[in-house]
C-alpha cells in the first residue's frame, strides 16, 4: 500500500485539516458530516475524462485542477448555495508521475481556498486508460430558496451574469486555430481553463428571491436555457443584439469565419448563470446586485408561450435549441 | 442532446421517483435533500474503472452495476449508518449499445431496493476508452455511533461477519484457472459478481455500542486490518485455525497449488466487516446478532500493544501486513 498511502498523505497535506464540523475527513471508509440545522443540503456530482472534456496538451494540470473542482461549485452555485465540501475520486495513470498529481491538487486547493470549500476526501485508483477525475460537491441553502430550473413564467426576462463566448474563444486559442494579442488571448484562455463559478451571484439571487429559475452555462445558452424552457413548459425569445459578446470573441470567430454568436450560443463552458426575472423586480435585481459590487447582469430576451428557443436579429428571427454539446449523438436506445 | 436526454430519462425510470425528503433529484443543477434533524451525515466516493476494478469478459452488465452500489453501501456499513441516497456518474463508451447501459442501471436498482436505498441523479459522459463508474453514496447514523478505524484498544477481540475468500476464489473460477461442482461454482461467483454489503451487523454495532473500530473487507483482511492498527495506534494477532475459510476456498487453493489464507487475508473483496471488541462484551455480542437473526460473527484474533500483524499458526508466528492491494506499487513521489 506504500505508493498509494504516501500518495494520500501527500493529498491530505494540500488539502489541509477539515473544518470542525467535518467529524472525520480522509482515512476513514467515510466521511462524517454535522448538518447544519434548518438548512436543505445541494449535492452534485461530475465526472471529467480526459480525451473528452479536457485534453493534456495545452491543459496545465493545475489548469485541470482548478476548473473540476470549479465546475462542481457552479452547479451549486447554479442553486443558490453555499459550496462547503468535496470529495475526489481520482484515476491517475499509473506511468504518469505521482508528483503531477500533487499540481493537480493544488490547482484544486486553489479553487478550494478562492471560494471557501474544503475536499475532505475520496478515493485515487489506478485508470491506465487516461485521467478520470469525479468530483461531488455538497453545499447548502436556506430551506425552499433553491434556484430550480422549472420556475420561469411567461413574461419573465432572461439575464445572463457575465459575457458569452470567452471560453470558446479561448479552446480556439489553445487548440492552436487562432492567435491574438498576449492580453486579449490571456483573458480567453483563462476564461476557458480558470472559469469562475459564480457564486455569490447565486446566493444573492436565492437569497432576495430574485430569480424564478436558474441553470448555469456549461453547455452554452441554446442548449442550457433549452432545459429550463423544457422543465418550465415555455419557449424564449433572445435578441441577438443584446448579446454580451466580448471583442476578443469577435476576433477569435472573425479569424474562424465564423458567426459571433455562435461561439455566444452554442460554445458553452462559460459557466456565467442564465437566470429568469419578472419584470416587476427589474430594478431592484439591478441595484441588489451593484450593492453587492457584481457586474450588472444583461438581459438577452424573455420567456414566451409555446416551446422552442428563437434568436431575434437584424434579418428576422431563427430557431437555436437543441444544438448543444450531446455526448451520445447517435445513441439510440430501442423501443425509443 | 437527444442521445444523452433519453439515456437519461431511461435512467430515471429505473430509478425510480425519489422519495419525499429528496426535494429536487435528477433534472436540476443539484440534487436537494432535506436532512432528517439530529443525524449525522456519512459520505462516500468510490470511482470504478474497466480493466482495473472489473473485467466485462466475466462479469454481467447487471452483476457490475450491482457491485458498483453495493460496493459503496459497504463503505457506509462499515460507519454502522444506514445508506439513504446514491448520485451517479456514468462514463459510458460510446461504441457501446446504450441498452447496455440500462442493464447495468438494473443490477444498481437491484441493489437499491435490496438496501432501501435511492439513486436520485448524477451525470452521463462520454467515455471512449472504457466504461467507468462512480458512486457517490450518503447515508446517516445518530450522532458519536460511527464505527470509525481508530479505536481499537490493546486486548480488544477481532471479529469479522462471514467467511473470508470467498471472492477471490470466484474470480479466480471466472477468469477460468479453477473449475467446482456447480452449487459451490455459484456459491463463489455470487460472493464476487454481487458481495452483500454488511448493513444490518454494522447498524447493529453502532447502534449497541459493540465495537470499538469497524471497516469492510474490500482489500483483503491483512491490508483492512493493518488500516485499523496504524490508525489505532496498536498491532494484531490472528489465530490461523479460526480464520473461517469455507470448503469451496479451500478447494480452489488446492486447484491453484495456494495456501486457502493467501486467498483469505490477501484475497479482497469480501465486503464483510472485520471489527474489534472490548472481550467483556463478547457475550452481548454473541446474544445482540443471535437476537438479530445475523450469522454469529468470528473472532479471528486480538488486538495486542506494538505496530504490525502476526499470524498464528502450527509452525508459529509470520508477519502478514502490508500486503493488500496497492494502486501504486512503484509510485515513488519525489522528496519522499
Amino acid at each position: 500500500m506504500a505508493g498509494e498511502r504516501r500518495l494520500i498523505t501527500a493529498l491530505s497535506r494540500i488539502f489541509g485539516p477539515p473544518p470542525p464540523r467535518v467529524l472525520c475527513g480522509i482515512g476513514d471508509d467515510t466521511a462524517i458530516l454535522a448538518v447544519e440545522p434548518e438548512q436543505e443540503l445541494l449535492w452534485t456530482i461530475d465526472a471529467l475524462i480526459e480525451g473528452v472534456h479536457f485534453d493534456l496538451r495545452y491543459t496545465p494540470l493545475r489548469s485541470l485542477g482548478w476548473k473540476s473542482l470549479a465546475v462542481n461549485l457552479s452547479d451549486i452555485a447554479a442553486m443558490g448555495g453555499e459550496p462547503q465540501y468535496a470529495l475526489l475520486a481520482l484515476g491517475w495513470p499509473p506511468t504518469r508521475d505521482l508528483d503531477q498529481a500533487l499540481e493537480l491538487a493544488q490547482g484544486m486547493q486553489d479553487a478550494a481556498e478562492e471560494y471557501g470549500v474544503t475536499v475532505i476526501g475520496g478515493d485515487t485508483v489506478a485508470a491506465p486508460a487516461g485521467l478520470t477525475l469525479s468530483l461531488t460537491v455538497i453545499g447548502q441553502v436556506r430551506p425552499g430558496l433553491a434556484l430550480r430550473r422549472d420556475g420561469a413564467q411567461v413574461g419573465d426576462e432572461i439575464y445572463v451574469t457575465g459575457p458569452l463566448g470567452l471560453a470558446a474563444a479561448g479552446l480556439e486559442v489553445l487548440r492552436g486555430g487562432v492567435e491574438l494579442p498576449k492580453d486579449r488571448q490571456d483573458t480567453v484562455t483563462a476564461a476557458f481553463l480558470r472559469p469562475r463559478p459564480q457564486i455569490a451571484a447565486g446566493r444573492l439571487l436565492a437569497g432576495q428571491r430574485l430569480a424564478t429559475a436558474a441553470i448555469d452555462l456549461s453547455d452554452g445558452v441554446a442548449s442550457d436555457l433549452e432545459q429550463v424552457c423544457l422543465r418550465s413548459g415555455v419557449g424564449a425569445v433572445l435578441t441577438m443584439a443584446s448579446l454580451p459578446i466580448p471583442q476578443p470573441v469577435q476576433e477569435v470567430a472573425s479569424c474562424l469565419g465564423l458567426d459571433p454568436q455562435d461561439l455566444a450560443l452554442k460554445g458553452g463552458e462559460d459557466y456565467q448563470l442564465l437566470f429568469t426575472v419578472n419584470p416587476g423586480k427589474r430594478a431592484v435585481l439591478h441595484l441588489a446586485f451593484a450593492r453587492a459590487g457584481l457586474p450588472a447582469p444583461t438581459g438577452i430576451g424573455s420567456i414566451v408561450a409555446g416551446a422552442g428557443i428563437r434568436l431575434r436579429g437584424a434579418k428576422g428571427e431563427q430557431e437555436i435549441a437543441g444544438t448543444g454539446f450531446d455526448h451520445f449523438p447517435d445513441g439510440g436506445l430501442r423501443g425509443d
